[in-house]
């Protein structure tokens, strides 16, 4: 059975294989996969956007394993969300929030039963004490119904949309900003149809028009060294520069305006 | 069979790969389980306390292949520790030193046996060309006496335990700094009760007190910002800032002396 | 059945976790191996070094996933690699150019099998909508000759091999600096006998004269921190100091001229 990890413990440290212990202690045979270990310390709509851009890639019945988790020991709840494809562990945070978006029927178990848990809990590091263990028995077969009650009251991450304002300009944002300084905005080919790129909308990014769109990063349209846009892997408008980065180009960071207007 | 990794490769060279190549080379089957390869490199001391953290999450029967290697090529011995519970396998310079201390009944056999090498040993190497296909080997069911003769000399690493000076007070030092920029001193709950937190006991570090002790990170007891002084995940006294660096707050790098007066 | 990772995703993003999704869904039983995904972007030539130097290691019927794409989406072609010992999924752009010069018999097919991409292929990330499940498919015993048909015309990559000066001075470079700073130059033990060595040869690289040669890192035959000549572990002449930085030492950087004068 695929454990899938993503975290933010990065990985000069022990928690990483703390977990990956706990984890193989409760099931020896569990497939262990890093997705990544280098969010950025307590990054939560990191974490929320790296796990709904690749989770659905992985098999039916993968378990999610994903802690990010600032108020480790206080009042945040810890979850189990089982949807019929996957099942996701880790704090009720917003963590899940973007996934919640994305599938369709499924159900969130507060986990409370300390039969599943390490003998010793420790008050800094449920990744290791609660998380990994429960993914573990999940793994082995126990159903989410065993680790506890069901709750509806989870927390909710949405993605901001973005606006039309007054003008018929669609403002959206810089979501995430890849190791190549790609910039992935907020989006979606139903906010921007192709006719509206074919007919020569212009976007106003760091204080720059971008008027290339490609289709593929080596596409020609635009001089080397230019931005232009791009429908990402994500599913989701990119500005890029072919072989550099447009973040530094373009002097931007993630939260940064986005602005199109149509022709 | 689970083969654990923790080394100083990075992850940036072929070092990795070659390793991992070498051992599933002697048996496809293994589990290859990367606790980290970001260890400062000839960091001994960093592996060892990263592996004392880790190792006993881990089930019965696992290998721990450790390699921090400055002196590979010279006459620095190649061991093999067998305890009931865990197999470890690298180099005999104190990178088990650590493990020593809270092992139980353990063998130490020095690796000689070249029936067990690769066919040609670099001087460089010894990780791809001694220890991976040794641990190789042993997860494949070869036993520890088979790989060479047993040892007693072998380095001990034993931590600098906290000292009482003449006026009562308690001396530590911090030996980690994790990504979080928690410092990890080596004051255990032996040298540090209950009763004298709750009495007032205060901790000095880098030139400034520290008078909250907080059960977890988001813990009440301290303003933002704040150092605190909390009982950390490997069951040492860590000081910490929430969701912030405690050693850049106090500006003090691994080594910083921590001293607690008692109320 | 084995498959082996080595991309330039960095591991900060979605594209590893989303790389091995695709794959254990096409093969949820591959024992997937990350190499690693820390490959500088674009930098085919490391890549293509990396991959030589770790594939040897792994087992026969190993299947290397190399995704190093700067011309994602563009005409360049994708192909797989078929030897008795390996096999080779990836871009058609240098990657394997150095393997090709390695491997003995092989076969290389263009991929052009649209029933084994999954459905579907953006135009930016071929990694995980191609590569990725091409070699689930070929971990599952899918023949090269189903992917597509083969081809002659593959990019190959040659070393720059050392050359020898009207004066007889052997010139090569510097092709790859290592995370401890290890210089590894293109020269082999054809091109540098013993006897050269033994005679007094000297070696120049960065303004600087390198004397000693050593055996191995903590062999003696130089002042601490003086570079040194040695045999590396990948069987090329590299330049050393011992517990630090030749590269920072010397103040060179990848393809640095380095001189060897016969005695």
């Amino acid at each position: 059975m695929i454990v899938t990890l993503l975290t933010d413990f990065g990985t000069s440290d022990y928690f990483v294989g703390a977990l990956k212990g706990a984890l193989l202690n409760v099931n020896p045979a569990a497939q262990v996969i890093d997705i990544t270990h280098d969010i950025a310390p307590h990054d939560i709509e990191a974490a929320a956007f790296t796990l709904l851009a690749a989770f659905e890639t992985f098999p039916r019945g993968t378990i999610h394993l994903t802690v990010v988790d600032p108020g480790v020991g206080s009042a945040r709840r810890a979850i189990v969300v089982a949807s019929e494809q996957h099942t996701f562990v880790g704090p009720d945070n917003g963590v899940f929030g973007y996934v919640f978006e994305r599938l369709g029927n499924f159900r969130v178990f507060q986990i409370t039963n300390e039969k599943f848990f390490r003998p010793r809990v420790s008050a800094t590091f449920h990744g290791r004490d609660i998380f990994a263990p429960v993914a573990g028995a999940l793994s082995r077969g126990t159903r989410p119904e065993e680790l506890g009650h069901e709750v509806e009251d989870f927390v909710r991450l949405a993605f901001a949309s973005p606006e039309t304002t007054s003008d018929g300009t669609l403002a959206g944002v810089v979501l995430h900003i890849d190791r190549f300084g790609n910039c992935v905005t907020n989006i979606t080919p139903r906010d921007l149809d192709e006719e509206m790129i074919r007919g020569g909308a212009t976007l106003r990014v760091g204080g720059r028009e971008v008027r290339a769109f490609r289709r593929f990063f080596a596409d020609e349209g635009s001089a080397p060294g230019e931005p232009f846009a791009i429908w990402g892997s994500a599913g989701l408008l990119e500005i890029a520069v072919f072989r550099d980065s447009a973040a530094r180009t373009l002097g931007v960071s993630r939260g940064a305006r986005v602005e199109i207007k149509k022709p």
